[in-house]
């Protein structure tokens, strides 16, 4: 064995001298067992120990630059940016290969009209089936659930890799379903974004052992900001939707991890489309080319505060529609046993009812269903007046030109073509939103937000062809007017105000800021009067999902119930005083990892905790040495550093929580023990109201 | 009397009505002495009377449509945005007026250094003078005192009306000193918009009486993303900024309010500009007009991301240089002495240095010393580079072209020009902090960062004139590392990422916003390495201001400290069977007005707390019925919803208190009072471990 030191001296005296060091048996055992495995015959052995070396040294360099979680932060990020990148290279591969059968088809309508529905049919029956096989609860957005996580509900299944896989191929299904499904990336990207975040923390965790100072919880929500922004290569909305949508506090240490992740992710995003030679350079995901000089006049602020009263309507009947539609595909029996027993079947026959009212020759044609759902953005955001161009269609250039006469066809007015959009699309998105799949619901509200934009702000362009000041040279801006109507709609459905950001970033447009803030602060008073959920809030309510602060909002009275009545024993307790036989039953007859200890059971004042290898210790310990001694002289009892009287409420319990992160709280009256909070009691808490809620409002409704 | 009533029966109808129904005595009482005030002679009286039905009625289809406090929010923001349009105009009045002197004495040099000197050296005096006689709190950016309170402590000094009032007089004179000065105007005017704020919480309380649901904190919050966007109408980076500066944590509910207010105020801001016909419509402070095709290469983004080491390195050496001058004026026995005593010939003094240095004949001449804050910021993001201009001045507009001249006077390069400001601003910077007048530092900062961007730039655009690859037409642009450059330093210097936002809301140029947030990112760390304490944090140090998050910043180790030994003594504690002397002597001799009552004296467990109302009440029955009633029988103990032990860590204290905003917090050992922790103890056990930081900070330089 000698003969194998002989050929890398230097190092292996570095690794005796560290043993000696460390003055450790097992490092130097260890060392050698390394040694032996290296068969004689490897080739290259210098170099690759010296390689070693280096890359020892490179790590240490790189700790000592910043901590291990910021290379987790940045790995998250380049990690989303590129799956995202690959996704919407995949997608849009897929839905081109629709595009060229379809016109491969030209001349015959009936190949076209399979070719037309049964694309969509065949590829969410496949999200479908695939994501169920593999994991269930890979369906949905995923966002309810995340909420439900980082407010401290224990649901595993939701951050598996199994389910990554899952999410991961079943939204590119989805996706390439194109615009007739009419479904979007973001929510379940940020579910996606999470499971990859969770996973890269337990790498972190087991790097570093106990001394970790970053719980999963930090990881969690710099995840969901990451997955924004790799979505749309938008940073700071990221951060802002993860502030606003995933909690009710947000602790002000994860806000430069979030902006740090969140700006890998974006810039990753984008500097990977520029390398595959889509863009030239770093640019916004939809770049707009507004006017800037005067972007819109004064008194047209009045007009963008009217849209944001419109789509804050149009958000109510929309929301309102989708929690009918919800409760009632889960009341109806024969709906609901077809859907738990055929889910695939279910998916292909909605997706083709979609596809059969968008097939070009039906209804679709005067909805511009060809486009995809990136052209219907990009249509919709165009600053040219399309009434003028009715009038002189050299106006545009070639690619806008093909996008416009889709707005356009022949015989029929851009006006009507709107408004069929609207009116046809927002109950086929109704009926999307049933569909069992790993989906997003966020683009196509913005989309359709868009559309209500751009409707008004034709019609003002129709109603003043010179302007509204017509002393300047100013004419009306349609494009502005989509670009505030899909943030006003998509902040005022999510009751949220970051879509007013992430138009922004998208769009790269920032003359309009101002306009589109107070158009979603409008549209969202409107949709938030009279306590009505949010989207998020109604899917949380149905699926019974514990997420505190939206059941708050849709039934304020639970921030002013007393925790009292829903206090949970405390299970099994300990005294001070125990002796082996009770330590051993408890034991015994409990499977919890901490115990409480009281001083006796007759007064039970709280003392503090043991956990369960302090008492089977003490059983050892017991068992070989001295029989009289008690549990208190054996262990350290830990004490509980909080206590809840019941007479606190379930919103300060939420509160304390969800700061101090604790997953149990005792609750003591006069000192004396009377059971615990858990998550599960402040779930059940909320429960309860919950019900009595939707009770009332099956009621009203 | 009852001819008075003849004239309206109306409304003294419904008055009476009104009075019965809700049948208490003074009410009427109240009605007959309105009536009896109103004299016979008063004109036009059923008029004056409709008027007022009509105003209740609008009062309340008002507060039908919000709460009170949306109003209070929206009138926030435009009171604040009145008052920076105020300043403004005041400001650039005084500044033209100086200007206008001093080219009036062309040719006398005397007396323009007379002018030059002088005016601001007589104005930083009366800022100071005026602002020490009525409320000597007012001088500084009164920021890091902000965040005390917003912490919990109690400093009514800083939110009074006197405080209001001299800060904004002052403000106005610092600001008119002009560019010699180099002062700003952000930090002052976050903490006016905060006693405004302050005030009108006071009437909104009042309005509401007991049932207000929004605490003045939250007002706070508000008030300071309001400061930022009335002061530069840019109402996100407002939000960010109270998010990241002023607390460690950051309740969501809060979040709507602020964008709001933060909307109204850059909203009224920009369309006063409109209508006082400075702007054609509304639109970003220092508009600029880079190229948006390619806005820059993306190999530049290695160059942005030097840029921010280089920011980041600056800071340091400023921050550092900060806090010595802080210290050294605190230290220096003759200095302080004279501070303490000579405010105003102390600030006269300086502010003639500083003039003295900036003097057009003397160092000023290449250091563009006579540009305005505003026309230096505008002058530093142009995106035409300086250097191709010395070939071909014609490639600006007149207006431009004067501002080019001052950076590149004849017989001398802007390269040394710049190089000039960069090397004297910081020492005038440094100096400038120690003034004792109201003056906000943020503007400065970004300035300075903007003049470091430039210079990289320049010297970029001279290495490479055509480009980094020259395949493409773009040119570098300058303007662009000046935008980063001010991001990346103000960031640096206040260790926050807000003013990346401030810098694109300001310029309106969303094409930078990754080199903007990657520049500001890596200054940050590079500021943030070895725990060194951030400007406000300096700031907080030096006035031992207890703000928990910046000391735990300066000195990790805090975060894990047990808050058992800074526990007080619980002070007067009742027992359950106290009799009537026992209250006496506690009501005589204790000023609380909240006392806990434990079991017995003899085992202290904690049952809850009585008022001192309570106690009074008692102690009058126990006088007039019963003499054997023990304080348990008359009194409701009001149990303590919270309990901590000693073995908490002060930051869970920390986050606790701040979260569940509760002043006092019982401290129990295994169900025993011992004792409690107010706001006073957190900052004792903060302040110690400052001292020992100082301490061993004075050690080390």
């Amino acid at each position: 064995m000698e003969q194998v030191y002989v050929s890398y001296p230097s190092l292996d005296e570095n690794k005796r001298h560290g043993a000696q060091q460390a003055g450790t048996q097992s490092e130097t055992t260890q060392d050698k067992l390394i040694i032996s495995n290296e068969r004689p015959w490897k080739p290259w052995r210098s170099a690759r120990s010296r390689i070693r070396g280096w890359a020892i040294r490179v790590q240490n360099a790189m700790l000592c630059l910043a901590g291990l979680e910021w290379y987790c932060y940045a790995a998250l990020g380049v990690l989303m940016a590129l799956m995202s990148f690959v996704m919407d290279l995949t997608v849009a591969k897929l839905l081109r290969a629709h595009h060229w059968l379809y016109s491969c088809l030209e001349g015959h309508k009936l190949l076209q009209f399979l070719c037309w529905t049964l694309y969509p049919a065949c590829l969410c029956a496949l999200s479908t089936s695939f994501s169920h096989s593999i994991c269930p609860q890979s369906a949905g957005s995923g966002l309810p659930e995340m909420r439900a996580i980082l407010s401290g509900v224990q649901l595993p299944d939701y951050l598996s890799l199994s389910n990554l896989f899952a999410k991961l191929v079943g939204l590119i299904c989805t996706l390439s379903a194109g615009s007739s499904v009419f479904l979007g990336k973001v929510g379940p990207f940020v579910h996606l974004s999470n499971m990859v975040g969770a996973y890269l923390h337990r790498m972190y965790a087991s790097a570093c052992g106990t001394k970790q100072r970053r719980t999963q919880g930090d990881m969690l929500v710099v995840a969901s900001a990451v997955g924004v922004a790799s979505c749309f290569g938008a940073p700071i909305s990221g951060v802002l939707f993860s502030i606003e949508v995933m909690g009710s506090h947000y602790s002000v240490r994860d806000y430069c991890p979030c902006f740090f992740a969140a700006v890998c992710g974006a810039l990753s995003y984008r500097l990977l489309a520029v390398c595959s030679g889509e863009q030239e350079t770093v640019n916004a995901l939809f770049k707009t080319r507004f006017p800037t000089e005067i972007p819109y006049q004064p008194p047209e602020i009045l007009f963008f505060a009217l849209l944001g009263l419109l789509c804050g309507a149009v958000s109510c009947v929309y929301l309102f529609s989708h929690r009918w539609i919800l409760r009632f595909v889960r009341a109806n029996k024969l709906i609901s046993r077809f859907i738990a027993t055929e889910k695939t079947l279910y998916s292909g026959f909605v997706a083709f009812l979609l596809a059969l009212v968008t097939f070009p020759y039906s209804a679709g044609s005067s909805m511009a269903s060809q486009l995809t759902m990136r052209q219907l953005i990009c249509s919709l955001l165009e600053s040219t007046q399309w009434n003028s161009i009715s009038h002189n269609a050299t106006l545009l250039e070639e690619s806008q030109q093909s996008l416009w006469q889709e707005w356009s066809p022949p015989g029929s007015s851009v006006y009507k073509t709107l408004g069929c959009f609207l009116i046809i699309k927002l109950w086929l998105l109704v009926l999307a939103c049933t569909l069992p799949l790993p989906a997003g619901y966020f683009m196509p509200v913005f989309i359709y937000g868009a559309a209500l934009g751009r409707f008004l702000g034709e019609g003002l362009a129709y109603l003043f062809p010179n302007g509204i000041s017509p002393d300047t040279l100013s004419v009306i801006n349609p494009g502005g007017y989509a670009l505030v109507g899909a943030a006003a709609f998509a902040g005022a459905v999510t009751h949220t105000l970051s879509p007013a950001l992430c138009a922004l970033e998208m769009t790269g447009q920032s003359t309009h800021v101002v306009p589109i803030l107070i158009a979603t602060l409008i549209s969202n008073a409107v949709s938030r009067s009279k306590h009505q959920p949010s989207f998020y809030d109604g899917i949380s309510l149905i699926k019974k999902l514990p997420h505190l602060p939206s059941l708050i909002r849709a039934c304020p009275k639970l921030s002013s119930v007393q925790i009292g009545r829903f206090v949970a024993p405390a299970g099994a307790v300990l005294q001070r005083g125990e002796k082996m036989a009770g330590v051993q039953n408890v034991l015994n007859n409990s499977t919890e990892s901490q115990f409480p200890v009281v001083d006796t059971h007759e007064s039970p004042t709280l003392l503090g905790t043991v956990t369960r290898d302090q008492l089977q210790a003490f059983l050892l310990e017991i068992q070989t040495e001295v029989l009289c001694k008690s549990l208190e002289d054996v262990c350290h009892i830990k004490p509980a550093t909080l206590q809840l009287s019941p007479e606190t409420t379930v919103k300060q319990v939420h509160c304390i929580m969800s700061v101090v992160r604790e997953q149990r709280v005792f609750v003591t009256e006069n000192g004396k023990l009377c059971g615990l909070i858990t998550w599960k009691e402040v779930r059940s808490s909320a429960g309860k109201h919950t019900n009595t809620h939707t009770h009332t409002h099956k009621h009203t409704s």
